[in-house]
């Protein structure tokens, strides 16, 4: 007989239904077990003379054959009146955290030393099918407006801004590093006549700090394109784009959402947006801070969010015209002080950088020098703007902090499969 | 204007383009000018008293207004009457490498040294549009197959199989590796409740030899799916999964592989297969190759390649039945001396390993020591099977490889944008 997924159960037929034993309750003639499948889970009523329940510890791989019934209890209007229970593969120990409560008990550092047990509660599996859904709906909408996607090496002999913290690599007798973003190599793909591209991929930041919205090895949603006019055109890009994800995400997953009783954002035109000058302006008025230059801090977007929030009604909001002095090389300047660079802030922490760039070798020279840095150390990618390199700009997402954002997670651990920081290489 | 892309051009239009300049015919009165977007070609005709073309070096950006009419050109039934042009990006040098030729007369290690350059040739560009179709392929099929798209490290503590060369990453005070491949993490995927899993990443192996067919950071299109009945089922699954990408590219680029005289392969119903020992015994009789003992060699691969065109009207041959000595600890064992484990070639590279894995702790860690390992070197991995891993199993497919065999390229550094092998870590 071949399987039927949970949610996929219909009254009135006969059935053989496998996964995890989630929940036991016995009484002395029969037992109420909840089985788990990808799909969802099911109550299923055990005759105490078919099955010894008594060595069978939670969790265990169970296949269940038996009729679907209308039931009545906590997680769905039907049942399955078992006729034969088959253990798969047995689970002799206790397990060392709870995974059957929502939500958990245990802390976020147990949970992550007990990853693939962490990973069965129903709260944080459904995270990672959000991030894949984010992911899949990135590349959907990229592919239908014409982008290509691509994979660049990781592996690579010089950052891509220079100076940012980078891990080392003994590649054979070189030295090479882990790249800290695609950059270099998504403007090269532009030059190489692709003039869209997209890229989600790991990226590397070696950075010492250890907060609740770093980690240490990220996926970075990269995108870059050719002949724009100006940045408007990537933050109307990114507009639609954003609608088109969560568009997805409604579709696909509105009841758990609200099961969660979290909100998924509208975008309904534009998302509004405000130079740094004026966000800064802001913050000086409404919040006396007078300490910030040049750029937001942690605290600075929290506090332009509840900005955002209660005077223009946006869980969203474009930071434009950041300092050149604050931006990397390639960035576009607009005027002798600012840049045709913004952020993204969702939620009160940024999620996207993104700007045009420098398209013409002799102004790319010039604003290397103009950042302290030695237009020698950029050999290939600087050489590649020589051969005809059109108007470009791009932007990135990180994949991690729009998932936590979007699900009102408190660390962006808890959106990483397994992550990697300051102390953690393990699991 | 907006601008209008060159497939997209039709007669009796007024429009505006936008590319490279890709070649120049210049007459007394009049200049040809043939320009390249994404999409395509295009003839221009150009008044010399409209632009002085003598200072313009090929693959210059340039903009040109114009009307669409009728013309007789090797490139299309179509040319562009310009009325204005505009520079937009001016080369001032003279190329470093030809690339308006087809095939480029260039070898193929100057052409990875001027990478952006050879990839705007018509042929190379083609390359990663067919690597994109491909790797969409794999996740829009998995994505309809209820699998799940994952993330996992490539910064690790240990290697998936054990031995095998590994890149040494400094990790601030401890010594971290780059992944060889996702294995262990995909099977805990299965576990964590996803069942279902795939993911397309970069991993790494630290090889010391340079070969056509290998490189050493690669791209691994993996999956691993949980509740199977043996690997025929994986087979399986693999063979529809081939069946969907190729009619995708097929659906697409048919015109472009008829241009270029290659056979997208069909697949009929199954992919033929043999076991490893009827692989050795075809080898032995046809080609007097005594000398395979446990696996095939590249020549023995191209062998069984042309016994699988000629017997078997294939361009792909499952090879089954691994001798449990030459496969990982993870590999399901059948009787005394095999394994649920086998290849795919295709057209005489292998571009797939996969099997069902061992999915019960004590045969994982009697498998463990029957290799000479020792379980305690693979602490969270084995502790994953503790607690209910059901039988499982997975494939992955290198996606630099696929695409070589696709389109027939000698070299897998043909099929990658910026390979990375024992002595280029450059562009």
């Amino acid at each position: 007989m071949e399987r039927t997924l949970i949610n996929e159960l219909k009254c009135g037929s006969k059935v053989k239904i496998t996964g995890w034993l989630h929940k036991v309750r016995s009484l002395s003639k029969v037992s109420f077990l909840v089985l788990r499948d990808r799909s969802g889970m099911v109550q299923c009523v055990v005759d105490n003379n078919q099955l010894d329940i008594q060595g069978i510890k939670l969790e265990s791989v169970l296949a269940i054959w038996g009729n679907v019934v209308e039931g009545k209890n906590k997680i769905s209007n039907i049942e399955l009146q078992a006729e034969k229970v088959e253990v798969i593969t047995l689970v002799k120990d206790e397990l060392p955290i709870t995974i059957n409560k929502s939500p958990m008990e245990s802390n976020l550092e147990t949970q992550l030393n007990n990853r693939v047990l962490s990973l069965r509660n129903e709260d944080n599996n459904f995270i990672f099918k959000i991030q894949a859904a984010i992911s899949q709906g990135f590349s959907e909408f990229l592919i239908k407006e014409g982008f290509t996607q691509i994979y660049t090496p990781k592996l690579v002999s010089e950052g891509a801004e220079g100076g940012t913290a980078l891990f080392k690599v003994n590649y054979f007798e070189k030295q090479a590093y882990l790249a800290q973003s695609p950059q270099t190599y998504k403007q090269m793909m532009v030059a190489a006549g692709y003039e869209r591209v997209f890229e989600i991929g790991h990226v590397y930041r070696a950075e010492e700090h250890n907060t609740s919205r770093h980690i240490n090895e990220y996926v970075s949603m990269d995108l870059e394109m050719g002949f724009i006019e100006d940045e408007q055109q990537l933050i109307e890009l990114e507009t639609e784009l954003l609608k088109f994800i969560l568009c997805k995400i409604e579709n696909e997953y509105k009841g758990k959402f609200e099961e969660l009783g979290i909100i998924i954002p509208q975008i309904r035109e534009a998302i509004p947006q405000i130079t740094l000058q004026e966000a800064i302006e802001i913050l000086k008025a409404k919040y006396c801070r007078s300490d910030l230059v040049g750029d937001l801090d942690p605290l600075g977007e929290k506090q332009i969010y509840q900005y955002a929030k209660e005077e223009l009604d946006s869980e969203f909001i474009f930071i434009t015209n950041y300092p050149r002095s604050k931006r990397p090389m390639y960035t576009m300047p607009k005027g002798e002080l600012g840049t045709r660079s913004f952020d993204l802030l969702f939620r009160g922490v940024e999620i996207t950088t993104g700007g045009q760039r420098i398209n013409e070798y002799s102004e790319l020279v010039e604003n290397m020098k103009y950042k302290g840095l030695n237009p020698e150390d950029f050999g290939f990618y600087l050489e590649s703007f020589k051969y005809g390199m059109p108007p470009h700009g791009g932007l990135a997402i990180g994949l991690e902090r729009i998932t936590a954002q979007l699900l009102q997670l408190n660390n962006i651990r808890e959106a990483t499969l397994f992550p990697r920081d300051r102390t953690r290489l393990t699991p």
